[in-house]
């Protein structure tokens, strides 16, 4: 059962010794495979262009959380992504931190100390404020349970709209409905053929007037232009953006400079290599004792 | 029992409407006032310049939380200061804000959107990070509670040291203790003689070095030239200020522009008209029926 890691130069060091450590192989490199038929797992980002050499592959992991980037898998081969409650975590104090910058001003107070101003908004209580959590997976619920303890009102909006513990829940078809209440908007949506671009003029156009976005999901759900657009005729106040469309952003774009949007070069959350072994190593043992696979992707749902 | 209120025109608003549903008299600046011996208590900012035309005076209230702007008062006039659940969670809201942006590197990139850089550091979980709460009254428990949920380590420093549910506390003598382990240091420490200048050189360099600074206290802790000499030491890596010496910071101030401050113009918490009024009320019956006056300011300690 060895797993081939195509990966950074910090995962290639620390892979190998927690593998050790509970003893299972692991190769670190193609240039490391001489038996391509003895690899059974494979934890990457980007994935060999020609996985057919891996004739007893089981499974791919990706190495983070999203697989939007990967391409179409052969049948029979399964998908995991990983699942760190670490990254969790850290994208849950990314949300927590933009939402409260986005309810406190802080596009606007950056903006004027750009100038040299000093010049006091009135503050409002969270209480006077409804997130609406577009993507109620697990950092959805991490995230909504924080701001929920420091006085937000929060609803949550999935396709399948299940109940989550005192969230306010919105099932697919309600998406207007969700929207029009909506002060501060936060997309932790998945990437997928569905809501790709959907942060775009419709969507926007159903936030109440001077609704403020946060942005943590890919930057294929941003329309840039809508966006920019939004702010322009005042439909939207600001924007509080980890990912953009490209990225990384370039320098000239006109967003960096833009004194109603804060942007931050997609950290909201890294995994932890160690954290990411131990998943890939959960999902072997899970595949040898035929478990459930850790982090298993329903593919035909796209994510 | 008429209460004299001398404050923003905001405040001269609501307060009479809050007193009338409560059936309580209340009078709104000195030219409203013809038989000052009917005035029993002030509520205000700042008092005026001669308290002793006011014969019958009980309480003075300041209608903010602090009481380290007003002068001393005389023999038998009790001081209370407004207590305003809202103003408290205001306070919470902030600190755990810019608590969370120093943490996650937010002077560093906001700096580098100025200059259009798209450069991802590395990011931390919270429980790799202590913060140090100086001030641990009730906005500093409030604060430590939701610090704590999301994963950082916390300890707390008052004068006191008395004990916090699951907080580690340090007493007066235990400052330099205290310090030696904050990686994030708070200071919501109310103005007297003895904080006067707290932070400063001595205090920086008793913090481990690359320390960060979140500054919610009022301006007079804060030993601006120190704090600079600090940044540029490297002693420490940034500083989120809610206050300044002076306010408002001038135009040319050099903060504005330094890539390792953010800058807010003291707006972590404003009272809320109502609430200020629904305190002053409360004080007002305390007062009457004998009982302990909610906010009561024990001067020789100096808040």
């Amino acid at each position: 059962m060895t797993l081939l890691l195509l990966s950074t130069p910090e995962r290639g060091k620390i892979w190998p010794r927690v593998f050790a450590e509970a003893g299972e192989d692991i190769l670190v490199g193609e240039q490391a495979v001489h038996d391509p038929s003895a690899i059974e797992h494979i934890a990457c980002w980007y994935p060999p262009k020609d996985l057919s050499v891996y004739t007893q592959l089981k499974t791919l992991i990706s190495v983070g959380a999203g697989v939007d980037h990967l391409p179409a898998l052969p049948e029979g081969i399964a998908l995991s992504r990983t699942i760190a409650p670490g990254l969790e975590a850290m994208m849950r104090d990314w949300v927590v931190m933009a939402t409260l910058m986005s309810h406190r001003d802080m596009p606007m107070y950056i903006a004027q100390a750009r100038q040299g101003v000093w010049k006091a908004g009135s503050v409002a209580a969270t209480g006077k404020r409804t997130v609406g959590i577009l993507g109620m997976g697990r950092i959805g619920r991490l995230a909504a349970v924080s701001l929920l303890a420091l006085g937000f009102r929060v609803r949550g909006w999935s396709l399948s709209g299940a109940t989550v513990d005192d969230i306010e829940m919105f099932a697919a078809d309600d998406l207007d409905v969700f929207l029009a209440g909506v002060d501060i908007l936060v997309c932790l949506l998945p990437l997928t053929e569905r809501t790709r671009g959907i942060l775009g003029d419709a969507l926007f156009g159903k936030l109440p007037r001077g609704a403020r976005l946060v942005h943590a999901g890919r930057g294929g759900h941003l329309d840039m232009t809508a966006l920019a657009r939004a702010l322009d005729d005042g439909q939207l106040a600001s924007a509080i953006l980890d990912v953009t469309e490209p990225e990384p952003l370039p320098a000239e774009h006109p967003f960096w400079n833009d004194p109603r949007i804060v942007i931050t070069p997609h950290v909201a959350a890294q995994t932890d290599a160690r954290e990411g072994a131990m998943h890939a190593l959960a999902v072997i043992r899970a595949v040898r004792e035929g478990r459930p696979i850790p982090g298993l992707v329903a593919r035909e749902r796209g994510y």
